[in-house]
């Protein structure tokens, strides 16, 4: 069966380091453990993967398409405002979950809507590592075990 | 150990009935016996509620704060317009979960932001009962397992 | 035949005593005996009601589903805020008709645009009490005598 | 006793013909009888014209308070827009009563305010052709108390 | 002589329990005994409610119309949005004082504003219980003149 | 010498019957006798219009970039809103000047700004039908220096 | 085979005359002409007309539906405001192309969206007349040969 | 013990000449004299002066930081617009309480919120000289503690 | 007879220094003469005055409500943001006309409106010098009647 | 001579494959195709790119400055919001001319204007493949003369 | 040869006993010794201002004109709001330098743009005192060494 | 000592070929050289990249966490619009400090804010070159201390 690709937009390789009062303490590394504990349990791989670079997380969307059977996305700052995520997100038949470590809707007003939501099928937001795993949780469930 | 509270919101008493092509079929008792499974899965008890009332519901989140381990809230049409609401949860210590059953980002402008989840932990929409019962797990992470 | 239920949204109550210079001097009870003499004509009963209560009118929204042939509602303060009674009526399949005493295009910027009036059928606003005695008629009309 | 005019906007000449999902399937000659039969039932004639000119209805609104005993006024794309109407409606002192054939809430949000309501008695929309008749009972009202 | 009714809106039973940070350590039932003894002092007695309803709040209004000779109301959350709550300050001709505990121009954008205080005589924020104490001496003095 | 064109648009043909205590008991014959008046006294003969239709006034603008050594309009509602009528002044080389019998900036908002003047030399409004004598005497500056 | 119909909104009679820094040097004649020699090129006649007035583009819009095979429309100012132009497109079934000679995306933000373009199957702006050709051009192709 | 502060803004020195269907008819030394009273039944002196100059109120608060107890200003027009008065507030320790003599809330939308009352302890409005003998009790019962 | 007022404020020291292209060539003292000269042609005399300070136009608009019989108000900048300059115009009873020297319809947009002409009798502004003459004109009509 | 670029921004790829209720059923490699007949024919050459990155984008279009005589842009998504783009696009000679597949005036309010547009000769949108082959044509025209 | 003039706006006499964590703890003397160190260092004299008010720093600005080679200016919260500021530095030759020592886009989004820096040469903020001796030197790099 | 990394952002490797009017006629290269002398001339070196790709910026500033003492940040358009760059900067502990080569504040609209600017200790623009070594001083200045 193909894997959940699990897709990491910009300064997420920062984890860890980065600001741990909005956060956390886990790094990115910690995260993909635990994605691929909870996949393992669901009976699921993952692809982990994470990139600085709008274009190429296009590019891994367009090729979830044919690789993977659901996507669990965290678009980062590009989900406030990318036009380009949001069609690519649109161009593909897979099922995209958006996931936020933090509760966006408590931070900058530029912060409180995504644009890449309206082409995912759900969003889930504000649980730390947990997002992800829930995540993980709700992309096992959109595909059928 | 206290129940988590599931408190929902105005004209979820009418799912089933009302508009399946936005949020399907199941029916509020449907929602409130997937809910108690995965509760009694993870070793939790449920309180399941419904109001169109958003007094009630304040009143509810109040009690919560002695009765609830933890809330789940779907604050349906409340959510995007209701400071109230968003004024209780800042008012107790319990932590409280939103979640919708459509995906509010890819509905009208006006369900694009939630005014509740500011105060909230995270939220969790778009994957119709599923929402509810990632919220229950997310919950339960919170609590403490 | 089932009634159309007449539902009077927030302070209608204080009609007559109430700024006359905007709502008149009728009272409730004399838009109640309008509405049942033009209904009478019309061949049908009417069931009349009035609350100060968002959540009280959208349960008597819920009941209507079942219990009447069509709705008017005045939703008074709460139509041009309210997205709770919108989805209300968007619940349910019986039709409803928005009416209002005052012209709330001629008023506060505040009043120009009503948001349950998306859901309904249409509007009628300016006429006074007359404003009631057309949307029963168009009611009537909808409903099919 | 003077007539009501019943003047109509842009495109309205097209009705049949145009979107019937939006418009329904009556011409404008089918709305003109069922005016004409509608006033004559109270009592009244009509004068029933149409233009695609803002300056032409702006005459026609003049030549009303001579004219006409009351008007009832489609003003169709105009009616969101033009100041000009407003305005010659104020300078008229025979009642003015707005119609629209379908809800002008329900559709694009640049139609969601009417401008010439402001200076009209009240304003009836959203019931096809029968926002014409009940305006016209409407201005029969006005004219008769 | 009437007493002055005291009307507390949503999430002021929280009091004490609540951000105290935000809105103090007195509790709603302090706040009652400084109204009272401060009525006493000016002559006055108190009619002391609170509730999270809005449609409760505004059946309150209603009744202070007969029943009090001044209303002081701390619409809490509702002041910043509540067009029902405006219309019954404006329905009702006993003079309406607005107050807040915090000062309402220093916190959220969203509560920068106060719509229910265009219909009131004048307001007072800022002072935590002492904004009570000086609605009630300023109701006093319109009263007494 | 050529004539000044004074071109009045929507409306003005009700002077005087118009809501007297906006625009004053003067007519549009009186207003037109008053320029002749101040345009012979500086030498110069005027060319008087008035219409209802954006259309003719900007077929009016054109010809009066041979025909006339300059135009005084009054754009009347069109001002706030045309921009074809901007346009028009922006086509022709002869000076124009704006003038308005009342004070815009003092009514409704959407009059505050207008959109015509940016092609205009000047403008001038609130002084009743002296407006209109101003805007005389300032064309004739302008074209006799 | 019915011809194409080309329209030319306000102002563009100027042409010119007017601003050729904006719009070039080229009249509507030499405009008229290599339409028409791009036309013949293309097997297809085409009727050439110009107004200043909406209510006659409308009615020449009303006319194409039975007497043009495809509409070529250069709405001028009138293309950023009239919804009534908008409401005539949509009330027709024969494709309609909106052009301007000038980049309109470069001009005066109320120039840089087009409401006319919303009903239209596509638009062409910023060639000088080159915008008409290319337009007629791509009429050709939607009419199919 | 230092004085309290009664620092006056724009336009106050008009009081009683200037519209007193909004402002009412005392003048400015009338309310000094209520103001003095005041203070003097709870123990404490003023220092009240008025200026049109805005730099004027920054210094005189400045100057409050070591000459006064307590401040209470009423900026006028300026406490709606002016981020130097705002600042000026921000730069003292002495605290400062905002009154105005109307119910700015009642009155048109730019002078609905107030910059200055962001950096205030509180404010009050509405009550015409009675919100300064307010202000006055408020700034006591602060520096009385 | 009480001179006519004529007051400049902000910057209008730097004619004739001042960009040229937008403020023309004229010092303020040739304005001034020729102010003189045409105050004196039509039997008034002028005091005439400039000052960069907000507070002291404000208190020369209070002194000519007792010693002058109208006002010409150049407000220059503080035209279009001083709520103290509109409150001063308003607490006095003589009348104040607006003028400015450009055309400030056809500059940046924050300078597209007027806030203190919302309480003059009307403004002029665009014809350079010419529109102190003929604002002083106006000031004569209105006095003179 | 120099080729005309034509280049293609994110999602393109997907052409065929995505949305074709919106885009059609053309894949990228059919568009390359009639852009190379088209050009052709018009004895051009093409060097046709696709890329997923914003800076890729840019560098092309700084390459296209030495090595194209003209650049067809389908900015795609980013046309929307790149001031990146726009700023790329203005710093060559070389002419560039917008294309979009779809209709951008008839989608969501977000692709209603076209920020890259500014820099271009021209745009043309809504003719799907024939959008390109009518962009080759105006490059085209614009090189040859 | 001339001084560079260092003008301050309100509040900055402040520094020091101001919000020492938005401001520092320097003292505006200290600052005007670094200021005048810079200079000298770069041989230049200094002229260090300060005023509370808007007109004093527009009568400086002019001054400046004749009586400097250059001028750094912080114009602390008038930055933001004065249209009169801006014209008086547009009205000098001599360059202006716009300094602030915190940095203004890192707070309250009032204080995000600089009006006044529109015509200024360029601005400088976030250094603390450091902004001013950078300022110095851009200054002295404009001037000519 | 650990260099200072200059950043510079998209189409700034176009410097002296795009807009000299805007942006002068110094190349990167040039700029690169008076960075690297001011830096010398401090006891810095640097570390100069240039990028169109918002990626590869961000992957740099996450770099100079390690590798820089301190950051000056070009980031040219990006700076008004990427939420990702701010992400980018929070996320790394050594000082940034922005520069622009133009007066951003003078130019269009959706160059007057900066967001990235936010994020970083100050910003400076306008200088041209200048604005680097000003950076570059700044940065020396906050490094050194």
């Amino acid at each position: 069966m193909k894997p959940i690709f699990v897709l990491n937009g910009p300064n997420l390789s920062r984890l860890g380091k980065r600001e741990p009062g909005v956060y956390g303490t886990a790094t990115l590394a910690d995260i993909e453990a635990l994605c691929r504990a909870e996949a393992q349990a669901l009976g699921h791989a993952i692809d982990f993967r994470q990139s600085e670079r709008e274009g190429e997380l296009i590019e891994w969307l367009h090729a979830a398409d044919d690789a993977a059977c659901a996507v669990v996305l965290n678009p980062a700052a590009y989900g406030h405002t990318s036009i380009a995520l949001l069609d690519a997100i649109q161009s593909i038949a897979v099922p995209v979950i958006e996931c936020h470590l933090s509760n966006i809707a408590a931070r900058e007003p530029f912060r409180h809507t995504t644009l890449t939501a309206r082409a995912c099928r759900g969003a889930i937001f504000g649980f730390g590592a947990a997002s992800y795993t829930l995540a993980i949780r709700a992309a096992a469930a959109l595909v059928g075990q």
